[in-house]
């Protein structure tokens, strides 16, 4: 941490111009890049700001003095994207699960999609419902748009289906601070000239994501946790062990009468598993309970209450393990 | 790093909504506060996107149905600010020492400073020219706006004297990928809708700078740094410290015909100091022999060639006398 390959300094201390930062700063994205297979002709850059900014710089940048963009409503972080959005165009929803409580995803033939919209931007993984989508929506020609914040790397995905994804790097990629974008080149267009130049992609992208000093010690963080990820097996051995880590977790929590998750199995959430008690006055001992076993942060968000278990990349199989362990003797014990 | 106080967790683990976080999060709010003497009417705002999103966002918030800003113009970081300023305003140059080489600063008596403006804006230090005010200029009743990236914390200022102080971090406060904010809640105004959320200062300080998940780690480094300047005394202590150390190396450059710096000595900036070699074809030698002595970073920006030296908080004493002993030897062996 204090000193890097023998020279004096800490990354935290390094020009972002330096030769030696500048060759961290490229291995992560050749790392990224063989990772996610990403294609030639599409551009990774990494940004401040997270997922929240991109909210705004999708629709900044890929409007292309179109009026609307289509957007899908399966969860909190969909509708914040769509309330940003609004700022800036007309939203067209193509479905929206709301009125289920966000416990599943509208069948995706039944989507409204206007082939005049810029875009189409979906939530590819909502934390807070526990849904995700398990396969890719066929969206025709329009350029298909994914926040991938809570689920990227933790699957397999085909990056050339899609004109662009964004992802806030704190789930699966490294520290708080720093986001990766990766956008197919031809959708890089000059914006207006009365927005900031730092929610324009393509200045961005010119500049090799320097256009100012980038967080640079998250930089290198991101490119620790992309080595561990090669050294794992890369995207698609954690994507086994994901499956199974979600697996035995809703099946445990199927056996029982005592534990309940209310999504659409066809949609549930691999990273995020929220669950209820039967017996909602039980809740606060199971958090005592599990915190005792070194189970923490289990509580579900206040939105929704009950329980939830977010098995992201960095939780190894057996913490799940434990997690079942300890959920069936909390059972037997009540 | 890999276990905060006990808990089992980094820093970079936790949720930013933790007790734990907040704790880090507030002490850090606190302690600038102290050693800022920032007023009660000011707020603290902690963000990402450096200086480069503040010279967006200072005229996206403050214009506040003004056509017009004023901007001093010292440098190249001042360019910076007019340039991307131009894309929200009219931008009126009170004083531009440009034609004088950016090696001074105009007259303040002279500056012409239009009171229908929104705002007056300047650069507290140039990193590149090595101009630093030395005092805050006399702007009426205009709101002062000032960009301390690269003198924060160096010197004691007046907190009450300025509408708005931004910073980012990476030279006196902490690593990059953190932008402090320092604002008269009097000019906190609702923006007009069409800006990103992101862009909002009031947003911002209504959410206590957690409006979506901040740089945690930024953030907890940076309250490590502001302990440190409590722990040497305060600001005033480091003020004297820079003092000398800046005197020392100046005094060193002007009692030598070898080595010189073009700055008008009233402003010479006591955190970078430029300096250029009489005989240029030694330049390089100069470089190589000051890295076997363990003084790196010396290469003066390419826009102006020679060496400079930045001798932030950061930087001992006794650096700066390394630094001044090296040059001595360096001129006797030539």
């Amino acid at each position: 941490m204090l000193d890097w390959r023998g020279s004096g300094l800490s990354v935290m201390e390094m020009s972002h111009r330096s030769g030696e930062f500048v060759s961290i700063a490229e291995k992560a994205e050749a790392d990224f890049r063989g990772l996610m297979h990403i294609p030639e002709n599409y551009c990774v850059i990494f940004l401040q700001g997270g997922a929240t900014s991109q909210f705004s710089m999708v629709p900044l940048n890929l409007l292309n003095g179109k009026d609307s963009a289509v957007y899908v409503c399966t969860g909190s972080w969909s509708k914040k994207a769509i309330a940003e959005a609004k700022r800036f165009c007309d939203v067209v929803l193509a479905a929206n699960s709301e009125l289920e409580g966000f416990n599943t995803i509208p069948p995706m033939t039944a989507w409204e999609i206007d082939p005049n919209a810029a875009y189409l931007h979906y939530t590819s993984n909502e934390t807070i419902g526990g849904v995700e989508f398990q396969r890719i929506p066929p969206v025709g020609d329009l350029p298909l748009v994914a926040d991938m914040s809570s689920n990227i790397l933790s699957r397999e995905i085909d990056v050339s289906r899609f004109g662009l994804i964004y992802a806030g790097a704190q789930k699966n990629m490294g520290p708080a601070g720093i986001t990766a974008v990766i956008v197919r080149e031809d959708l890089l267009k000059t914006t207006p000239l009365d927005i900031p130049s730092m929610f324009e992609y393509q200045l961005h992208a010119k500049n090799r994501s320097m256009l100012n000093t980038p967080p640079t010690y998250s930089w290198y963080i991101l490119g620790l946790v992309l080595e561990w990820i090669k050294n794992e097996g890369g995207v698609e051995a954690l994507e086994m062990r994901n499956i199974r880590k979600a697996n035995k977790l809703y099946s445990a929590i199927d056996s029982s009468s005592f534990y309940s998750n209310p999504v659409d199995p066809r949609y549930r959430s691999r990273m995020n598993v929220p669950f209820l008690l039967a017996d909602k006055s039980l809740d606060k001992k199971f958090l005592i309970d599990a915190e005792k076993e070194g189970l923490i942060a289990l509580k579900g968000h206040r939105s929704v209450g009950g329980m939830r278990a977010s098995i992201y990349n960095a939780m190894p199989e057996k913490g799940v393990d434990t997690l079942v362990e300890f959920m069936g003797e909390f059972e037997r014990n009540c």
